[in-house]
């Protein structure tokens, strides 16, 4: 096979380091950003696959770049702006080394998205709590957060339950009581670790919901819809690769009827690049390694229904956090991305 | 391969004819009572593969019988009881032929689950409404329907939706106020008709919800539950064969503790041959080809939860309509199915 | 969501039909050709989906045309060349009409592949045998293929199968005695008509071969290869949507190294933009939705093993008519497609 | 959930010890035992997992027993024979110390497959050579093993692999010249560890080959079989959970017809319990979670073909090895089985 295309000197300006490619978002982040028309991939770090080839690892992404241990100074010699895909924890203290040399960062871990009393409460106290005040949730379609986003630094990737979830009720949000949000999420959302969970022997032809008892996932609705609506949150793992599902059972203060939920879909996302309102139930397939998000409304029993299909790799996670990179550097929010 | 062991005549009043053994469950049905100690298989029937080796279509089961076509009178002289696999309405007929002829019959299909006036609401009129009286709902862990079906010649067997959901929401029911039910099914509830939706490539790696208008199933449960809790069901398929997970999602009249849950769980279901109460959310890999159910209950946000995972074909169908035959004729309700 | 960017009015000498566009392949070479940067798609039709939207069958792919019936004379207005993916004899027909209007064509069956010798052997008179002389056996990277196609008005894209094999095989014709070929498929390749076989309970946790006594597929591989090489060609279906893998085990009249067999492949494919020389087996999954190929040689037991890899709906089908049609227009080969 | 019904005790001479009951080939061993109607379960072992409830891994089975450490001589006060389902290396040291107790043992690693010289060759030196002498080949439908495992005290367990293809190549094996046997091998087969390449990620809609360059798996087939048959043996992996199928393609001295090729099958296998022989290429979903092969042989290319189908956990493993146990207990060969 001919040696990938010259690769031309990046721009200053445009050059882009992800730190931790070698899970599924973090290499998903550099495949896009590789392909990315106007942003340049110069930088892969990884924490235990440093020194390997990025393409021994994904040779579908065709990087051609070495996984490299994370050296701030180095990063911010040859990359303006960074997409971290670290575990929440390990996330924040790459993201204030990178913000400390003036690097623009989108942070995929959960590190940056709940206010401090939120994060502490269900996490661990912050490792650094002085970059909260500038971290915007990067949900560009939901309250307000497309303009902050543009002139943010610091852009906190919404999780990929809560943005599908979200992406279904926030059209609802000055008629919500209470929301039990089911979701049905794939393995990759799992991550790249081997588990007895993630075993294909296990997770195949089989459906389990999983931390039936936490809500740590809650928080980010709770922060994001406003006060007072009741949530019930839970996950269930299914055996899909990529592929997320919010199913959304809304109580509403006044009824509404199906056409209602429809307008308020439609008046939510008109001219939205990447969410879709849809007239029959949403299938992930159908969205499979796209940015895109397909919802539909619905009123059924007593209740009103919004079905949101998302890729949890894609509007969940690495695409959704190019779509944030674009905005932050004034570029059309869908490049690189269909 | 050595030809299947001999088999000796039947006994007269052991006798069953499975009505319709091409579908899934009715050829597991088939499967169940050629495998079953005490009864005998002696005829199987289809409607569009009649003439054709029962093992040709399912090598797996070994059946060694013929496909017949349909024929009360013949039937009735070498069957004493049947398990009718036929869709709703075209079962209704096949069922008050053999009734007429003696034998005693569990229905799979939903023509015999439900009062009449539920039934042409969600249904159409019925086929054979002079039988409502006599039929018995099969699921002998609710609603003291296990007496009933020890005297019953008439049992319908319920759907594999609403066994689950029941059997989740049962122990709850004096405490319910309002229920969201979401369902996960696998493919094989869809039936062997190949459809567009029934395509791998379609079904694999994906989940949608289907039907989130209709109520057809939930019909079923406020049958069975008591008057006056609202029930929103909203079924969802996903890339499963065999598996069926309910999702309960419980509001109260009064608060529940976590405990108080599974307390309720645990002594609905003390001495069940076929619920187990679990301590983590159940997955349907754990019940594969088994009558079993698995039930777990918590308190989540400001529900209770409870998952309830069962095969669909077995406690779901065929596992349950034998479990129901079991009763009917005496014999102890795990005859065959362990 | 914002409707589709402004299509500008394709200019004449860029405009594709692509017919049978409802196929798993003839909506991919619509997807592909709609995100072309050179080719810009005009017409897609159908033959029983007729007058549907073309969203409404693949809403993945966004087309936003609505699928015609075929009207030859209509799209020789609108159209400048066609990637036609009807089934064979039925295709044979269309190329017809569409070559009688000017169109240039790459077609994607069986129908112009093969001598007359071979195609009515294996397959029945031919509907346009006068055509078969100027058909060009559009893989591009073998046999000196690619500058026929370059000249050609009339390419007949490979067979999936084939495809896989002959990259495989191809640089050890000079050495080949015998081979068996040991074809692993996915489902998609079974066409999106939905059978027993493709049914999901059917196809999910399976493999069998079909067609073991046939040898349709391997015609391909003989009118390609040397003559003289025994074929022995089985094909086995697999639970997996898109990908293929060809097992090629090769007898050699002379012993070859397993250096020597990476030399010959790596020296057949030196430039190649779509095909790989990896160093361990391939993975399909490594190929997904790419027009890649990846082959691995080795000598294991008595033999060389050449493994290879591709997608069998882009390189195996929609893909390489791309790669031809790029040819047939002078574009770069690889536009469109990475 | 009714508690397992009393467990009558054991009778001495039919009480089974699993050693390596975690592991999925273990596990499954005990689950066959527990149903025994002649042979009593009476200790589990594991080595990671000791002190654990075996339920809680492997609810499915319902085992009521908590997994041991190896204790010989708690085991052997406890049990007359042992199915040991360690990695080979691991097993000699566990078959020394309970055949020195003397119980009667089934071995299903690799240990006792193979003579000296065979196994040091393609393992390690080996830990148990004096026990070769009396260990006997446990696949009964070839060579005369059936007797031999009748009066032998060792047993050893062939290889999932070695099973099909042997079950394939058997009949033919006075005309064989030369072999190539590709193997489809479900994920079970690749055991319980969460490896990169069992996650579901990963294996999931993909197939590859792996150890295309070892020829340990060969070792089995060539010492079976006549000296002088030059065998190709290639592995590969699919997304099947059980199931395995082997794709035999020999070359043999004398041409054979298709109905050659079925007499030899027919003739080898009449009156086997085990072994089905069928006129249709066999799917391994007709034969999952049964101790059944499926074998099916024609002539294809200059070819004769054998596809061999079987659950890798049944009658590749588990299923067999008290296929083999019944046999050494003088019980009927199906016992448990069925």
């Amino acid at each position: 096979m001919a040696s990938a295309s010259h690769r031309p000197l990046a721009q200053t300006g445009n050059r882009v380091a992800v730190i931790g490619a070698a899970g599924f978002g973090g290499a998903l982040c550099a495949a896009i950003i590789q392909g990315h028309p106007s942003l340049e991939l110069t930088v892969v770090t990884a924490r235990s696959d440093a020194g390997r080839r990025h393409d021994d690892l994904y040779p579908i992404h065709r990087i051609g770049l070495t996984l490299e241990e994370l050296d701030p100074d180095a990063i911010a010699e040859r990359a303006d702006s960074a997409l971290v895909a670290y575990p929440h924890k390990a996330a924040a203290g790459a993201v204030r080394a990178l913000r400390e040399r003036g690097l623009k960062v989108v942070d995929l871990s959960a590190d940056f998205r709940l206010d401090r009393q939120r994060y502490e409460h269900w996490y661990q106290p912050h490792e650094a709590p002085e970059l909260l005040g500038e971290a915007v949730y990067g949900l560009p379609e939901i309250n307000g957060h497309r303009e902050e986003i543009r002139e943010a630094d610091l852009v906190a990737g919404p999780g990929c339950n809560a943005t599908a979830a979200l992406l279904g009720l926030w059209p609802l949000r000055e008629h919500l009581r209470d929301a039990v949000v089911d979701i049905k999420t794939g393995l990759s959302g799992a991550g790249r670790e081997a588990t007895r969970e993630t075993h294909y022997v296990s997770a195949a032809d089989n459906v389990n919901a999983y931390k039936t008892e936490g809500h740590r996932h809650s928080a980010e609705l709770e922060q994001e819809l406003p006060a007072g609506i009741a949530i019930t949150f839970v996950p269930h793992l299914i055996p899909v690769d990529q592929g997320l599902l919010a199913s959304c059972y809304a109580a509403t203060e006044t009824d509404l009827t199906r056409e209602d939920v429809r307008a308020l879909l439609e008046d939510a996302y008109a001219g939205e690049p990447f969410v879709e309102v849809v007239d029959a139930p949403p299938r992930t397939a159908d969205v499979r390694a796209t940015n895109r998000a397909r919802v539909y409304g619905t009123v059924t029993g007593s209740r009103v229904l919004v079905e949101s299909a998302i890729d949890n790799l894609w509007k969940g996670a690495a695409g959704q956090a190019v779509q944030d990179l674009n905005l932050m550097h004034g570029l059309d929010e869908t490049e690189g991305l269909s």
